[in-house]
């Protein structure tokens, strides 16, 4: 492990997730907090994860890695104000939903004696705040580094040393362009974020069917689309408003197919309606055989163990 | 346990969950199963959850409730085929996603001397066929009846008897018209699995991101409607050439609120965003309160229990 005192700028989910990580795995590493919240400062004090500093410019002094893991859109402002106080040769990464905007604000903002590698663990869950942080967060999980085109003597070491960074922490690490991170995560991440979000505020806002009733007979697939609805929604209004036109490409997409399904529904076509459905099967196979979910019917969640164990054919 | 023979037509995840629970709840109950396919009764037989008939006659004669477990659109020639071997005073009931076209065309097709009675347990998984039953499936899950306007003596002691039957598997029971029920399914299960099947669907045929890539950056959201969109895909068509209306109505709803979402995010509306991601929050907690999900992050999927249990603040 090759970074001996890291900052942490940002002390959410996936802040104090890496906190809890870098303890779990490189115990002697020197992790220095904060939160540009002073209540969170105090919340993240009491899970004693690190030592939480009274301002970013104390935890990033000294550090040799810095992490940014605040909403995308205050990335900027935090690191104009802690940039004069970055280390000779630090390396700053980020863990943001997108990449193009990040690095392009960030890169400009990164003094000439610091390296900056834009990053992005896909990796999290739908609660938020410095509580909702585990160690195992990354574990199996991919990280993909968007580094800049550097040809500083240090930067590709500085690369090398924050992808085993990330491989310590049990990540998968993956090297890629900004706009093909943003392109690819606009249909794993953020459009279906999207209607999820959208879906839910649809299903409150009839007002031919009560709240009550779709909290009642959730179970029948729409509980699902709440879980990711429950996000953030100051990380993801950011996400929207800075990977604009990768999402409004593959919402475009999305809202074709769909019209095309909503054709073949009026008009009762029957087999388009079958091809479409047993398309997505395979996909699903290849999501449990990479590893990126659970084989579990429902993810076990309404299967009690006896019931379960003992009945299962 | 006023049911003596139960016969269930369709041995599929919701049909063998049923035999399996009846077993488990009631254990002296004589179970007779049949499905249209060869294969499928073979692999019931194999599974020892209840005598596999050779025909629907065998499997209903004598019977005193009769559960149709079909997809919605073969439960018509499945009833017209076993409907003189129903004996007197049987209940037959289903379980079909869809109540209307369900009412309609089993009401005529059941004999005088039977009572029927439409259901719809809101409960599943997504898999399909023998193997995927279990007992407790139904366990806390609501149980919609939406029973005819039947004036004979027997009918409301007939529905008395259903009741007593799914509270006995675990269920919550609950009475509701057909037309509000295909209403209120349209949003919590209908229209959900659609946009699941169909962004698995834009998902794949994307020249511009490889499949390769939406599996390995799945878990960013995109895995979980990979689940939905993994269910039965002769269910599901049959579930929207039957409800069609509702499903085109909530539909034109949803696509109405994406286009707002969509706006915003092209104007960099972000107070817009935030207002709606904001509200999502409320409904999920309602969900959980509800008993109706999991209230674990990610559904706990992610997490080993070591280092979830060691590690949350």
């Amino acid at each position: 492990m090759s970074f001996q005192r890291i900052a942490i700028i940002g002390v959410g989910l996936i802040g104090s997730s890496l906190a809890r990580a870098v303890r779990a795995h490189a115990p002697t590493t020197d992790v220095r907090l904060y939160d540009a919240s002073p209540d969170v400062r105090v919340r993240a004090a009491a899970l004693d994860i690190g030592a939480v500093a009274a301002t970013a410019e104390d935890a990033v002094r000294d550090a040799d890695l810095v992490i940014l893991a605040t909403p995308v859109g205050a990335m900027a402002a935090a690191t104009a104000g802690f940039a004069t106080a970055l280390a000779p040769g630090a390396v700053l990464t980020d863990v943001g939903s997108t990449k193009r905007a990040v690095v392009d604000a960030l890169g400009k903002l990164t003094p000439e004696h610091a390296f900056f590698i834009a990053g992005h663990p896909i990796a999290g869950t739908e609660q938020s705040g410095p509580e909702a942080g585990f160690a195992s967060l990354f574990e199996k999980r991919w990280t993909i580094l968007t580094p800049q085109e550097d040809s500083r003597p240090g930067y590709a070491d500085a690369l090398a040393r924050l992808s085993a960074f990330w491989t310590m922490l049990g990540a998968r690490v993956e090297i890629m362009d900004p706009d093909r991170h943003d392109l690819v995560l606009a249909i794993t991440s953020h459009v279906p974020h999207l209607i999820a979000f959208n879906i839910v505020a649809t299903a409150e806002d009839l007002e031919t069917v009560t709240e009550s009733e779709i909290v009642k007979y959730s179970a029948g697939g729409f509980r699902d689309f709440t879980r990711l609805a429950a996000s953030d929604p100051v990380m993801w209004r950011d996400v929207f408003l800075a990977n604009k036109d990768a999402v409004l490409e593959i919402l475009g997409r999305f809202t074709e197919d769909l019209a095309a399904l909503q054709r073949a529904i009026r008009w009762g076509d029957g087999d388009t309606l079958h091809e479409i459905f047993t398309r997505a099967r395979r996909v699903r196979r290849e999501v449990i055989e990479a590893g990126q979910d659970s084989a579990a019917p429902n993810w076990g969640r309404d299967q009690s163990a006896e019931a379960g164990g003992e009945d299962k054919g």
